[in-house]
């Protein structure tokens, strides 16, 4: 089985948790699952908290408005993931003395009309001053279901789909980091609060793609022990503004699905045998899923990339960013050379058929 | 009636909250509770958020062991005081990469051991890189008696108390920011949660101390509109340690109210007709709280210095920090002037009677 300490990132924060004993009232283990669900007499409780921080000191988010926006939708996004209803959210601001009055009203401005979108309030707070803005958000919210839904649980032959269109996070990572353009894309995601619902009816599995298309289905692979197919021709996987922006930018369209800046969708697979009814559902819902492929057997990632299936060293892709620190031009090179390597080797099996 | 605006940090709250829109389910008003409270069914949620970035950025927590101790302290106080009962704590921590494995241990310790002594879970949390250290820890507790605690509630009559000796807080930032020795005084304080419980079914009122005795005191005032006669001898009230150290540095021991640095005691009000009920419960429990004086009707701080009640200015208190920024030595001189201020009046009314 693939090692979840594989990717320095589960590493991390299985050093980090390792003293700590866990509580019997929580139903997941860790990384199996978005939010925490904890069991509270008859209630499941669901709560996530994330940081908006190293987005802000990179230069990613400097829209204090983006900023609002994001700090609950990261975290609503989580809820999502879990099937959870919103009861609200709290947020701890660090704002740095000279963060201007007018950036605080706009920062305050996104965190409510988020709040506002998706139906749920800001509960309570904190404010300190502090060297470099940094906003903290907790969502706390009910699973209503008798069925919980995790990152755990997928078998093969499990459809896989997307809850909407990806690649748009790295489009606007790209835009903002390297090419330094102000924004042409317009980044603003929808944490899938009002599809869950559904969706906790029918996943075997679930989980967000803050971390973009590759890192999920990692994650995914890892923990059930699985592999992915993702057979979808990547025009339909991708929006319009994310392909047009690789192809004026000469980055193959499927990087958009392996930089770690999410679209914030939610990754699914659905049983075969309940597909024809979570898709009778979905018309009825107006909810329009993204197929992807499939759940396979293999522990591996593979991708109808150039039109081939092409495995894909995702464990690599995950922990490059650790790799090559804050140099995000290093980082994209690494990235055009892992695509130029496949291109070649795929290249040569075409030839040598 | 004085109003909540007077005070700096109530107005900076104010005006980030003014866009907001509250929960229907929500039970407490802004201000008026040290935990959010919210009504999910027949349950009682109470949850909090609490940030540790001024503490580091100023140093006057240097030590991991302590901060990792304090994140999960702060939060229990909250909890404790509007009686709940502690599910857990999510944690999110900014970690620069020059903070140092042994350190990381070391806040991951105290974490770990303040959660074991409030019989608590971590369940759950994010990590960030960032340049400074910043950690965020939201609790969430259940509040099982049918009465809530907030802070309001007190009336003319009631005795105050406090759960225990204060000051401690106050002379420990001295000694870091201004005489910086390398602390003699051992901080570590103890979030109230065994005794809230008892608290819940008598106080009609409570908060905790996390800015000082009179920061809590004159935020009661505003919110309750009374006064507080704090009549007990100061030697009754501030522990040894604290006292030890006042008389050692030649400040005036009254002042460790003053500071904004608390000690994460409860101050309480018990109405006269339960006192001694509450009493002899207390010490059924061992559980031995400080007398401090009464609830009044005019609204004003009085407290026993030098052997007569004198009202103190507590705005001036309170906003003294937001007006001397940074600069601690400044700022004790101010407090130093305004106790002389305070001796030589009341010399004045003694001579001239």
């Amino acid at each position: 089985m693939y090692q979840l300490n594989e990717i320095l990132e589960n590493k991390v924060i299985n050093n980090l948790i390792s003293g700590f004993e866990r509580s019997p009232d929580q139903l997941n283990k860790p990384h199996e699952s978005d939010a925490e669900i904890i069991q509270i007499g008859n209630l499941k409780l669901a709560v996530t908290t994330d940081s908006i921080s190293e987005e802000i000191t990179t230069g990613l988010y400097d829209n204090p408005y983006l900023i609002g926006w994001m700090i609950v939708t990261v975290n609503m996004s989580d809820l999502a993931a879990v099937g959870a209803t919103p009861i609200g959210i709290l947020i701890s601001e660090i704002i740095p003395e000279t963060f201007s009055e007018e950036k605080i009203k706009e920062l305050q401005r996104g965190i409510s009309d988020a709040c506002k979108a998706y139906g749920t309030f800001v509960l309570g707070g904190d404010t300190n001053e502090g060297k470099n803005l940094v906003l903290t958000g907790t969502t706390v919210g009910i699973i209503n279901s008798e069925k919980s839904i995790s990152r755990v649980g997928c078998k093969p032959g499990d459809l896989v789909y997307s809850s909407g269109k990806l690649g748009i996070g790295n489009a606007y990572a790209i835009s903002k980091l390297i090419s330094k353009t102000n924004s042409l894309i317009n980044y603003k995601p929808i944490a899938r609060i009002k599809e869950c619902e559904l969706l906790s009816k029918y996943a075997s599995c679930c989980m967000d793609t803050s971390d973009g298309l590759i890192s999920t289905l990692d994650q995914l692979m890892r923990l059930n022990d699985v592999g992915f197919e993702i057979s979808t021709d990547l025009e339909k996987m991708i929006d319009d503004l994310g392909l047009k922006y690789a192809e004026d930018n000469h980055i193959p369209s499927w990087l958009l699905f392996a930089g770690q800046h999410g679209e914030f969708e939610l990754v699914f697979a659905i049983p075969q045998n309940s597909n024809q009814d979570f898709l009778d559902e979905c018309i009825k819902k107006r909810f329009e899923p993204v197929e992807l492929g499939k759940v396979i057997q293999p522990k591996e990632i593979r991708m109808n990339l150039y039109d081939v299936l092409i495995p894909i060293n995702s464990e690599f892709i995950r922990n490059l960013p650790y790799e090559t620190k804050d140099d995000v031009n290093h980082y994209l090179k690494l990235l055009l050379d892992y695509d130029s390597e496949l291109k070649k080797s795929h290249n040569l099996n075409f030839t040598s058929n």
